[in-house]
């Protein structure tokens, strides 16, 4: 059962389904784990963003990492957010998650404290070298305030630190810079190349990339899953086309947060669709009003997904 | 052994002393800690930034809690910071360092995650229904990137959610008007107004606040208690002198780490002046060279602390 | 007519009333001029960012500059600002200005162009060796993304460089540091320390400044007045009271732009106080809204000034 | 001599070579101008960032202008940047450009002032009402701080306000959504989406871009239009392989300047290269070290450019 070298294909950020008390909802999680299957995704991604790991307690993530690892097998790779502050809390999350059946852990650089360039890369070495299992790098600046440049991601690779990069930055040209370094160096061979921008899926697979990891495919995992296919048949323009589909879906999400991509639209379109119990976020999130819901009612209904 | 409402004077964030393995150096902190005492401080705040919360794991957090309200007993108001992403994950931190000790947390805006306004007032209201301890806000936008306007700080005192405020935003503007509005308002009488701006102590106090949180009172508690005591005795001139001097002194910080103020130089300085065994920080920051040790030990030579 | 050193006292940055066809409306502009002598001020700030300098055309400068600093004659120092994006095109301004009449100007760090801090301090050296009258540093990262650092204030100030500082940038202990600074340097003599918080001038005035551009001593230049000398009594309490007044009135600004302290809410006040002709701000500002209008109204009739 | 719609193709940010004394070098720039022509560029793009538009005054601006567009006469369209801090003063700078030749303009968001959306429409709505030229938005957030939306582009691109888009943020997602967008509505046939992001040409195009205005066109301009025209043909392969060498030449830049792509670099290229005569930026900026010349020289060299 060891992680795919490198990973492919479509791995969404899964959900995290809530009761109304605020519990994880395993139930629900399951049955949103066994329609991203059905829908053909080729891993899954537990504790990230759209997952709203930031939001739930330690012993919730380790439910998740349980329910989900024990109820996929050795199916599909399962991958989990260890996303605390500094190495050391780190290191905590990545043994509870790896324990619990994670068979890799994507860790973002420091936040909070504010850390230079050369701290960054040694939180990466350390984290790795006590790592029970692969370690991904999530760049994610928006949340954690520093860009990991392309140069870095690529000597990180190339020393064995890092197993892959999942780039939830926007920044395409230093994406397509670390997909090109990969392909130019030997000693990264089977290192993950995956993007987190859900609307440049066709373009990020162009330039190199081994997979997506879409919050939006836990709404329409099928589509995505098409999208994969076709580029990777050589459709470029069968694969725009679908992504073209998917950028206009995406829209639902522009509702029930601070930014587009918030949990929020994506759990009240779970539930409109019938995929899980309860759309409730986790606190301090305030709930969609009824007008946020209806704007994702009406996206649905546009996409023939309800 | 209530909390003071509101707490007053000299209240050092408490470094946190580490062996060269990384591990709480309990025998050093409780040095220091007996060092800030015999400085004459008013209070104790643990597991705040100069204290690397950030980079303690969750026993270490409580290991440092159990050790210095141990210590202490009833002599002394000690606070802890709780410092986590969001409200459930607050909460947790809240729960233990309460059971180990602390007689209040202080506690920040979220973080990593991107919430809105009225999230705040949220995550601060249920923080505090939650809390068996008093709440007060740690307002520190270089960490968390939202500052709180002094209007909501003084909504959730009027309402008795928060039982003061730290204030780290460096905005003194922000913070006269929480003062002048605390006094202003019976309902927020006994609400504790601490400033976080070690070069400013003397105009915060000036401008109503109650008491300070200086880095820097690690290395020189005598000088921020004498400060204080010279601006509660009306002398002006006398206070903006020590202030000075402190100021002066304050320089010793500039290297390090990413900014001023970082734990590094606080540590070579506690460990020059022979008060802790180790001056190591916690991992991913690198240690100071000698270059910046030399820098450190040139500045508590020319204030007399060697 | 040279220009003091230092400048001491309040210093309005003065609004520039405006036709309804976005005409400078000098009429007006002399009233307003008249209304702050009247008001006892120090010295004149035309072309600063509460003088909507950033939205007039080269013309309506020179047309500033030369109405202000010929109605004042040798009676007030007039300072003008030389608000361009880069050296060459700030020696245009200054030359402009200067031309005009105006006895100092005061000059941003570069913007829209990225430089490095060498580049500020050489555009600084530049701008002084080419100008025929004194440069003043304008501080106000807010607008153009560089905080001048105290280190770089004080070495072109003690090389000659720079004439004096104007401190928009909110953070008091940078400005305590150049107070300071310049007190212990015998090369700065004569530089003048003012500060553009109008929340904190008492704090200033303590803490070294000499003077004060204060948005919104056009609005009320006898309050401010009034504080500055208070303070320079000694009479700390009353300059507080004074302060703490005038804070009050501040919250007038709130409304009608993006921030505090718009020139929208200024101009408004004027028109009710019955000082200017037309409220208009220049385009593509918006106008404000009655509400807006009452909000400002409100504020005045509160403060006696209606 | 209508200015086309779509504007297509591969159209340079000329850059302004200098004089030792920091005057327009108009031999040079003719002749740099010859060899975009050569290189078989679609247009010319003057007072841009690449330009040192920011350094230049209204004096230098207009002669860059004249000499270009006089030059090239009907042969090529001409734009020119009208880069100034607000409405009135952009329309001082669009009639200069216009006089002297230049077939359309490219206007920003407001800077230096704060704006509120709303703002930032009307502005473009009063700069295109009284423009004699058609006018293109310019995105670039990093200097001015205000991102456009892509919802407001295509608000303006419907309404005729707008004649294309300049995009220099480096978010494609957006660029997509305004592409699609343009390509959806029958109103804006002729609108112009341009690109700046000169390491992705291949995919803006595949992203309905016309064309796009690359600085590293100024020194391999037969690279951006073979680019250019193997993308059209449909040759995605080898537009990437294409592309993916000019990313490796793109490395030169990475030197002389705050961020990559900095003027400096990019005339220490052409100067090596013999089209212009001297290298020299405008002040304040640093002229490059002989390390970094020699880092431009080598890019050259391994590039075949020498």
């Amino acid at each position: 059962m060891t992680f795919p070298a490198p990973l492919t294909g479509v791995v969404p950020p899964v959900c995290t389904p809530l009761t109304p008390e605020g519990e994880v909802d395993v139930g629900s999680l399951l049955r949103l784990v066994d329609h991203l299957v059905a829908g053909g995704v080729h891993g899954l991604f537990v504790l990230g963003t759209a997952s709203e790991a930031a939001f739930l307690t330690d012993r919730q993530r380790r439910q998740v990492v349980e329910a989900v690892a024990g109820h996929v097998g050795a199916g599909l790779p399962v991958l989990a957010g260890a996303v605390d502050m500094t190495t050391a809390r780190v290191l905590d999350q990545v043994a509870a998650v790896a324990a619990a059946g994670a068979r890799a852990v994507v860790v973002t650089a420091p936040f909070y404290a504010a850390v230079r360039p050369a701290e960054v890369a040694r939180h990466y070495r350390r984290v790795a070298a006590a790592s029970p299992v692969p370690v991904l790098a999530y760049d994610i600046p928006a949340a954690v305030r520093t860009k990991l440049p392309a140069a870095l991601v690529l000597e990180l690779a190339g020393e064995g630190v890092l197993a892959g990069l999942k780039d939830s930055s926007g920044e395409l040209d230093g994406f397509r810079e670390v997909a090109a370094g990969v392909r130019a160096d030997s000693r990264t061979a089977g290192f993950s190349v995956l993007t987190g921008s859900e609307r440049l899926v066709d373009v990020a697979l162009t330039l190199g990339a081994d997979g997506a990891v879409p919050g939006l495919a836990n709404v329409d995992p099928h589509g995505f899953v098409r999208l994969y296919r076709l580029a990777r048949a050589g459709d470029a323009q069968g694969a725009r086309a679908e992504q073209e589909r998917l950028c206009a879906l995406f829209t639902l999400t522009r509702t029930g947060g601070p930014g587009p991509a918030a949990p929020g639209a994506l759990k009240a379109a779970l539930h409109l669709r019938g995929i899980i119990d309860c759309p409730a976020t986790a606190g301090p999130q305030l709930p969609l009003t009824e007008r946020e819901v209806a704007h994702v009612r009406d996206h649905l209904a546009a996409a023939g997904l309800l």
